[in-house]
């Protein structure tokens, strides 16, 4: 089963909490036992699983990868988006997640985050649902 | 089928290989063709494949991750481990392998490490079997 | 269904467009519906998905390796390459790609590279396809 869901961000860079809507979709489609694939069509943003407790977390993260993969003149491209493309490699185009009990089977502290490194844009999330 | 082991990490940041514990949960499983996901329900933590030859590419993976995430006093979480939720995002909280003949196939040098960035902790990893 | 692609590698550091590669794999499969695994097995390559547009962006994106994982003398492994098993980490082993009327569903500009950083040598790309 694949599902697209439709997402706007806000900022050059964000992290979007994603979690209750594949939870959602995950309900809806009534499979009980599996995995699913969240994943994003974009090539300067990406799929994360964090720490959903602390926001300070996601600002961190952010801070911490502009430090990693800073803008940089002597790139190439001349979108000047470099850094985000590298970004995104870096992060991760998507994540896999158990399915149990007909929801996402996470960790106590773990959400699911579309990572945005060239916005604000419109972007989509691609789902694939594959039974046990 | 759904199976979880215990770990116990003995070191703020340590790689343990973990390639013997999961094949033995693959051969138990009886399961001779598909794919595993083996994933961190921890936000500090991350799994990873790499060589499983000399350990001291694992000492140099870390010394080298250190320089890349680095503990930073202008990071705002209160816990003071933000560097190890972005080693955790930048490695992943999970890796598929192919289950062949009843057993994962790795490369002749590759391993599968759980990698701890902020313990010691009893930490806990999910093997989740997909099959053909 | 596993197959085995052979690839040639002509620098230390170079991203390799193998969409099309994978893609014929798919299309020679008949699978109509599912998820394929794309998967290094070398310690020191990955795979990644990026801009299939503009080649400048992969040469930004190796420039940025760089910087992040550079060459260090402190390194303790004998070969010299502990840059290139780090990078291996960051960008990951692995992609999973959905597969849709009986090819790979990728995003407009999204490409798959087979990622070298410790070349030039002979490489292998596993492909897992997993039915619906």
């Amino acid at each position: 089963m694949l599902i697209e869901i439709g997402l706007k961000t806000s900022k050059r860079e964000i992290l979007i909490d994603i979690t209750n809507l594949i939870n959602d979709e995950i309900k809806k489609s009534k499979i009980s036992s599996g995995i699913s694939l969240v994943y994003t069509p974009h090539t300067t943003s990406a799929i994360t699983i964090n720490e959903n407790a602390d926001p300070d977390v996601c600002t961190d993260i952010l801070k911490g990868l502009k430090d990693i993969s800073p803008v940089k003149s002597s790139y190439l491209h001349g979108e000047g988006n470099s850094d985000a493309h590298i970004k995104a490699s870096l992060f991760g185009m998507s994540q896999m997640i158990i399915i149990e009990e007909g929801r996402l089977k996470l960790g106590t502290w773990q959400g699911i985050y579309f990572c945005e490194f060239d916005g604000p844009r419109n972007r989509k999330i691609w789902l694939k649902i594959i039974k046990d």
